[in-house]
């Protein structure tokens, strides 16, 4: 079977970057029985995760890549903020190996997508990705792949991908144990992102944010936690990816302001029938959205 | 000791309602060592509370705890909705023993205790108090009294209660064992509710209606799940509770749309260090609100 694959056990796998996602897909894909390689400016990311035996070599510029074969590898997979990558691409393309497959991890897609694949040169295929499993954490040493086997992964393929770049995309998420492999268009994927994880955090920072009153936390149950838990963020990657998805994202916040006020109406009217049937809509729905 | 105290073992309470929170506070109380009385309409709750000796007795009509001796209660703890205690009061007060003090569990307090201490014969006491510990479920089957060790009892006395009254309150829910208890007045209460409690419930609901895209529960992560756990609501209560907090509630739910706006005007912008500075700001407030 496994000559039929386009992942092989034993591959070369290049990660660029490795913070909380990068050091995540180190320890499974090195679990998983590939060459786990890693290229991170930072020298402590790399120190440790040699240490820790998460990958079998690691370098922190393009010329120890260079010297230490990292640019041999089979395929590439970038973990680092969506710019970045773009900015790397059009700076060191040149030193990956003809051929290869080159993905990524960043919660917004269309964009970056289309992007990544005008400045990448004909001869790589880049095929988007995207690991839905977040965290309120950030830097290797909380990395972690044991939330890759309660999480989606979505792969964003575009018309200039090949059924190998898909095909590959799958594999990878599939040797790492993800839950559940799904394919939607980049617009598809931007949309969902758009409501379901960047409104949430919206919502939980402008919570956080729109009462000053700091005996609060003394009163503070388990309502207002779990609504905040995400209003800690990461400032620097969350305002680029909001940035990226500005038209469908501010269309969900329109739409969920839209309905706010149209409850705050039937609460200014003592409208009771009218809110009882909201929270009867409400019951309904969120029953569809319990863990199976 | 226990001769300085209002609340004395052995003393006889009785719980008019016995549902989620008059059998939690069954639960407590008997195990404290009072002796537990319950009047409930319904059949069911009545018997399953004595067969699970949640209560030494029980009645589901006035007469029938007439005939028990069930109004020699040493003190009363209303568990219904609030309308309906208000109602409770008008019609069957002259039952209650004179010189006793009455208190209630509900989640709004400036018109009810007013309302209430209104209706009350002179010769009783009406001690507002709200124990913090909802829960998404209802009914006497569900009741449990371990989250009171985690969760706030808050008093909310005005200008015609005692000393006595006050002391009652913060007896009885140190006998339950509640986390922390503290006196705020029947405003600051309302205030803080509307904020933690009833504007998270309406962030919750409206988020849940906004969408109606079915497909999104397949890539439901944990963000998504964590902020419309409350969107499963009793919707024959929160109504009534929204209702009667309007004002306050409303000024709340314009301060958060506020934000919502300035949050989505920095994204529109693509203002990346507008948009940071509002993560910051959010994180850091987040840390006050981890559990000790």
């Amino acid at each position: 079977m496994s000559e039929n694959k386009v992942l092989k056990i034993g591959d070369k796998i290049l990660l660029i970057g490795l913070g909380l996602m990068g050091g995540s897909y180190a320890k499974a894909l090195i679990k998983a029985g590939f060459m786990v390689y890693a290229l991170d400016p930072d020298e402590f990311s790399i120190y440790f995760a040699k240490h820790e035996k998460m990958i079998h070599e690691g370098a922190t510029s393009i010329e120890e890549a260079e010297a230490k074969g990292l640019f041999d590898a089979d395929c590439v997979v970038f973990a680092i903020y969506p710019n970045l990558m773009l900015e790397w691409i059009e700076k060191h393309q040149q030193h990956l190996k003809s051929g290869i497959i080159v993905t990524d991890i960043s919660g917004v897609k269309r964009q970056i997508v289309d992007k990544a694949q005008e400045l990448l040169r004909s001869d790589l295929e880049f095929i988007g990705a995207h690991p839905m499993c977040g965290k309120e954490s950030y830097g290797i040493t909380n990395s972690d792949d044991s939330s890759f086997r309660i999480a989606n992964f979505i792969i964003t393929p575009t018309i200039k991908n090949t059924w190998r770049g898909i095909t590959f995309a799958r594999e990878l998420a599939d040797a790492m144990g993800f839950y559940k492999i799904s394919v939607l268009s980049p617009e598809e994927h931007d949309d969902m992102i758009g409501f379901l994880s960047q409104l949430t955090h919206i919502i939980a920072i402008s919570l956080m944010n729109c009462n000053e009153n700091d005996h609060l936390q003394d009163y503070t149950g388990d309502s207002f936690r779990d609504l905040t838990r995400i209003a800690k963020i990461n400032e620097r990657m969350w305002p680029e990816l909001f940035s990226l998805n500005k038209d469908l994202l501010c269309g969900h916040i329109d739409s969920f302001i839209n309905e706010m006020q149209s409850m705050k109406e039937l609460i200014a009217n003592s409208d009771i029938k009218g809110m009882e049937e909201k929270c009867i809509h409400s019951t309904a729905r969120r029953q569809l959205f319990d863990r199976k």
